[in-house]
């Protein structure tokens, strides 16, 4: 199971680690999560630059493919080079966005006669591709989802995870970043010992 | 006002990127943020290399001094020469730490006879240092926070942004993260377009 994160620069920091991080708390062998650009790194909205994994071109390959939210997808989802590299099958792969990611979603068609939710500032935009925009936290669309408000990745990554390794893994990988006393208890510490018991299988950049 | 974030290897990657993107979230010309360790880049629980913004002597001279947690606490609750480096004032500074970064906290002799929150698979550790360990997302007692769960770091941000700005930054920018239809709204958008009016003054590593 390989799940592409398509990164640009300018984009939201959080978007980025959460997707990362939570997507990396699967702990199973053929399990591996790569962070794609068009560049050997990328540089975030607040300046910090991350080396890649690969180029985008590998997402086609991708059991998942992910978009990252921020100001530069103002910039790619009018890149029609950039763009025309993706070769997406919503019908073999999942595929979804958070926040202003959407907009890049509708830019390579896959929100055509659609609903789908994306960040406040950016709905606009998004009607913009003749989408209809809903305020939900997460829409979905057969393979296709779209969420909004950098929390919703928790719903986006568990949809994600929830499809390619099931309902156990989603939970487990939730319950692990809930606020102690608040969805994660002290009792939960054997399941939690279990789940780190696995090395991460993210190769280092 | 200066928020010092201390890293080490093997860090949760969530709980820097989630404190720093919210703490950047703050646009005022006298707010700086910046990633502190004891090299000049620091690796990630799952692999990820990130340049440091300074040294962690810097912290001492910071209003606001945030650990982040990870397998590398560990090592650095019993690393003597790390740890003399630190020259913190609960009195004049306010000090906080997410999940395990508690310990560290601990070793520095800051929990000394109060009650902390801390990750499930590090209370037993906690309490070794004698702190009673209470099941709370975030436990507050004068200027010193431990906050337990990665999504806890709201209320930990939020209680750094509190006193070091006010509460209208706080509920701003705790806001500008929630899920779409969840606590944000598209109605919000005036207050957004006016949060990232500003650039961040965040410096580039």
């Amino acid at each position: 199971m390989n799940v592409a994160i398509i990164v640009f620069d300018k984009f939201t920091d959080v978007d980025l680690w959460l997707m990362w991080d939570l997507l990396n708390r699967v702990r199973l062998e053929n399990w591996q999560v790569r962070i794609l650009g068009d560049k050997d790194s990328h540089v975030s909205a607040t300046g910090i630059s991350i080396s890649m994994h690969g180029k985008i071109e590998e997402a086609n390959r991708a059991d998942a493919v992910l978009f990252v939210s921020g100001q530069g997808t103002r910039e790619k989802m009018r890149d029609e080079n950039w763009l025309k590299r993706f070769n997406l099958n919503p019908e073999k792969q999942f595929i979804g966005s958070i926040c202003s990611g959407s907009l890049i979603l509708a830019a390579l068609g896959l929100l055509k006669g659609k609903t789908a939710t994306t960040y406040p500032t950016s709905k606009i935009a998004l009607e913009g591709f003749g989408v209809e925009v809903v305020e939900k936290p997460i829409v979905v669309n057969g393979n296709v989802a779209t969420a909004g408000g950098c929390l919703a990745l928790q719903y986006l990554c568990g949809w994600t995870i929830e499809n390619l390794v099931g309902q156990d893994w989603r939970e487990l990988v939730l319950k692990s970043v809930q606020p102690v006393g608040e969805g994660l208890f002290f009792k939960d510490v054997e399941n939690l010992i279990k789940l780190y018991a696995t090395p991460t299988k993210a190769k280092t950049v």
